[in-house]
């Protein structure tokens, strides 16, 4: 369970959790915030890495069983499907500079993701590093991706 | 001092190190390492930001205290100029996804970069979070940006 603060914008369901970031916009250059070790949802460092995913390109099922994800869409648009397990229900939502939250995914979510723009990339902040006896995957004709 | 290992590439001077980290290409879409709790030159997690600088324009000079940088460029080419305290010479390096490097920055560095593409983002993953009182900054014209 997250503790309740703002710019926390609360739970869509168990599981899973959007924090609204902070984006300041400068003829220079922008900054966008991503995480820090005070926010909602750090569970500690672990590993980070990017993720890119072509326009109508779909990366998934896969469950997590001990790593906590903190997701953030700074360049294009990617839309993520999580679901709980043997939940019929589950939430689809759309990320990038335009909606800019940090989605927070807890162990034991199923997630699917699918680039929308030419250009699309993710940057997983995880509280673990890689470990492939943690991760589950499934087909994606398993589950459906709209909700 | 970084420990030696592979793939650390070792000190270009006294103050940062380049770690070139895995890139995976896949048509569905690519995966770039950023950094690993057991990664040389991490020193605790206190926050991570984006910035985007746009073509031409050069962000600088700033000297953190306290803080340290590590500096990718998953999107564009970023040059970056680092000079340490007093020193005549100093160091440029350019990067982003075509050279996939970690820079790793150690507190009393100058430092100052330019976008070098149409678009550029570099995430910095800070072993503290953003404190004003620890940064220090210089007019561009204080030092020449060529080494």
């Amino acid at each position: 369970m997250w503790r309740r603060a703002q710019p926390f914008l609360g739970h869509l369901m168990k599981g899973y959790a959007l924090t609204l970031e902070k984006t300041i916009f400068h003829s220079q250059g922008n900054l966008f915030h991503a995480m820090k070790s005070s926010s909602e949802g750090f569970k500690g460092f672990g590993e980070a890495y990017f993720s890119t995913v072509a326009k109508g390109e779909v990366k998934g099922w896969k469950k997590h069983l001990r790593m906590t994800l903190n997701l953030l869409v700074p360049v294009g648009k990617v839309a993520f499907t999580l679901r709980g397990e043997g939940e019929d229900d589950g939430v689809r939502v759309e990320l990038g500079p335009d909606n800019y939250h940090r989605l927070t995914v807890e162990p034991g979510m199923w997630m699917a993701f699918e680039g929308l723009d030419e250009f699309n990339l993710l940057l997983n902040l995880a509280d673990m590093e890689h470990d492939p006896d943690e991760v589950e995957k499934a087909p994606l004709e398993q589950y459906p991706l709209s909700v």
